[in-house]
């Protein structure tokens, strides 16, 4: 059957498959949705089976279970290992969203909903264009799916998982779609991530709340103190001043340099499109280098004291952040986590008690061009959007993409489809139907010419 | 009849009287208890009429309304205006109390709930004491009640009211309890306040929370900002540097800091009752400075980002802080307040939009120790506690202390019974009975002295 016309032909029962996995608020992050993640999964296993799956089975781990599902075709073929992940991030702030994260719409040719994008309905591109090569016989090589749980809280049980199972994991090429184009008509192909480092730090004064009247001035805040110290972290000229940090970075080779200045960027739109006046970065850089060859530091969450309605005065016990780096490909996450963690205990004053909490770490990612996997990723690029993709860097982080490597010996395939107006981790969360048909028929394409 | 067994013998009324007060979740600063502040307007009413007012009349304002009482002796005798405020603070963190913060009981000698001290349980002391004098007859000056509710919110609307009724609140003086001594066996009066400034800040970066990856490095994080630019309030010094903050604040005259350095006061035991392992303060000042005759900066909220469980890469849209200023005797906090706002802006980088927004405000206040009402409250501690009240300036704020001196024309005597370890603002409110019972002979006797 032709593709376009399978597409047609079938996509309202793609879009219900996807939206079942959707309705299943699976949010790795927080533990009440443990359930959901089972069902997550499982409604993945039969799905795969479904697309033309020989076998597909939901396994154990030391966190959320793990889908795994192969289809044979020959022991001399080459394998095609594809990962995604069945997790999406919480759905906060709710009250920004147009319609309900967890039950997905269509409007004005897009599916909106948490997980549209990242990484269902990306996942589920995969799974259609895996069908159609199954029902069309077209299949040349191997394919094996591995779809993960614990994504978005830094895929703390997959290294053991995979380790475990190099067996069944074992492939040529890792084919993952869980990145972004530069646009709708500027496809691509990320050959670099960045790394990632997270921490909660948590900053104690006085052993309960105080009258600021009574003790103001003469006690320390804490949530002064945990500004004062986050403010040291990035110098006036856009660098972080953790001693060490850029130790392991390496400078972005001119010719890095030059190809990047080729991409088509406006960044005056680009500050419309987020709603800013003047952008902030490191010196010497331009802003695509900042967001992707270069490490940053970034606030994610702060709290503490009084944050309800009115005025209240108190010099509050305590003040927490949480906090992130993302890392460039040669940074080792755990040297920058130590390095973070000293940093901050040497700077934190006597008067006040700081705990500063390593969460989850991944090192960066650089995808060489000339491997067969990304030609052939190239060439269904080619095919759907009908022109070639450029080879970009990314500033996002799977961490799990570097882990593959270290530990598996396996390269990665970076095959995104997201759009920046797609919002991945943001209210209104969504996916243009034009993109995830184009992104099957890239898909199917790639399988044509993956030898 | 005799004091003590006048109060031994209604002891459990009064305590019937005082809970029913407190059972009122009267908290200013939230909308959704609006119908309590009415509700506790209107029992205090009856509670002063109860006591042995000629009239007491609850009084409409532009906010929450005022209760107004009086006993008229005589049109030569001299007329004491008794203030409180029937308005509490938030009880939150909730989790933190041992028993229900509007649910008091008596543990240990102790009441405890919201309000056992600020200020539901000083001013039944006051009520008390008037209760006694009107029975006994002993009472040889009129008294005046004017009790508000919205003190824990800076009194929005006591000036416009005070203003408007000058003829009903004409007095000789004002009687205040609503301070607290050094401790319970070291009786004090507080002869200096510090007036109050508070903002509310929010920092505004992209429209919409972005990816952290994808973003981070290129634009500007809010909460950084926000950081960045509190961090630079106080300096090394401990000196706030906005500038001109400094330019009406008085050096505090020798003699009174040597009467400060005369205060016992144990260093050591401060910081273990707070547990801390060191103070932070202005350069130059001891800690009882610090606290009571210079000014502070405290930042007593801050939000923004992902503040749940687990790791929320995010690079946030917004954030916020609440911010406020002790001032000193001679700062004027509409001055302060525009200072502030002006400095923030001055700093606020071109990458984020800044919105300060003033709360609140108040002026600090000097009582002379030459004053009749002085000495016959003086007279009173010395009654109930056995030795003669130190006159000591105090860190809080009771802005309308200032306001009734420069509207009506009348000082006020602060004549406060808490005790550090009371924790108002805090969880677990308390007041020890003892000091309840002291309180109620200590104005008896004020009450008899004065003329």
């Amino acid at each position: 059957m032709e593709i376009k016309k399978f597409i047609e032909e079938n996509e309202s029962r793609f879009l219900d498959e996807l939206f079942s996995l959707i309705r299943i608020p699976s949010i790795s992050s927080q533990k009440s949705h443990k359930q959901d993640m089972l069902a997550c999964a499982e409604r993945w296993r039969q799905l795969l089976i479904e697309a033309g799956a020989d076998r597909a089975e939901v396994m154990p781990s030391d966190g959320n279970p793990l889908v795994f599902a192969e289809k044979h075709v020959s022991d001399d073929a080459k394998t095609v290992l594809i990962y995604a992940h069945y997790d999406v991030m919480p759905a906060e702030p709710l009250e920004l969203w147009k319609s309900e994260p967890f039950e997905p719409v269509i409007r004005d040719g897009h599916i909106w909903a948490r997980g549209a994008d990242d990484d269902k309905g990306q996942a589920m591109i995969q799974a259609k264009a895996f069908e159609y090569m199954v029902k069309e016989k077209l299949l040349t090589h191997n394919v094996k799916f591995i779809f993960e749980g614990e994504e978005e809280i830094g895929s703390p049980s997959l290294n053991a998982f995979i380790s475990k199972h190099k067996e069944l994991l074992k492939a040529d090429v890792i084919l993952v779609s869980d990145t972004s184009m530069l646009g709708a008509d500027l496809p691509s192909l990320t050959t670099g991530l960045r790394g990632l480092a997270y921490w909660e730090i948590e900053v104690t004064g006085p052993n309960r709340d105080l009258h600021s009247g009574h003790f103001g001035g003469a006690v320390a805040n804490p949530i002064n103190t945990l500004c004062e110290m986050l403010a040291t972290v990035v110098g006036k000229d856009g660098r972080i001043t953790i001693p060490h940090f850029y130790d392991d970075v390496e400078d972005v080779p001119q010719a890095e340099r030059d190809m990047i200045h080729q991409i088509p960027f406006d960044e005056k739109k680009y500050m419309e499109a987020i709603g800013v006046n003047a952008l902030k970065g490191e010196e010497g850089y331009s802003t695509l280098e900042r967001n992707s060859c270069r490490p940053s530091f970034d606030i994610c969450g702060i709290w503490g004291g009084y944050t309800g309605e009115g005025a209240k005065t108190v010099l509050p016990s305590k003040a927490y952040a949480k906090v992130s780096c993302r890392l460039v490909p040669h940074q080792q996450h755990e040297k920058i986590s130590k390095l973070f963690v000293d940093y901050i205990n040497s700077i934190a004053p006597d008067y006040v008690k700081v705990k500063v909490t390593p969460m989850h770490g991944g090192e960066g990612y650089v995808c060489p061009i000339d491997m067969p996997a990304y030609k052939a990723a190239e060439k269904g690029f080619e095919k759907a959007f009908g022109k070639k993709p450029l080879a970009v860097r990314r500033g996002g982080s799977i961490p799990i993409i570097s882990d593959f490597e270290r530990i598996l010996g396996i390269k990665t395939v970076l095959m995104g489809f997201g759009l920046e107006s797609n919002a991945i981790h943001s209210p209104n969360e969504n996916m243009p139907l034009d993109i995830f048909r184009k992104g099957i028929e890239a898909v199917i394409e790639f399988h044509k010419r993956y030898e």
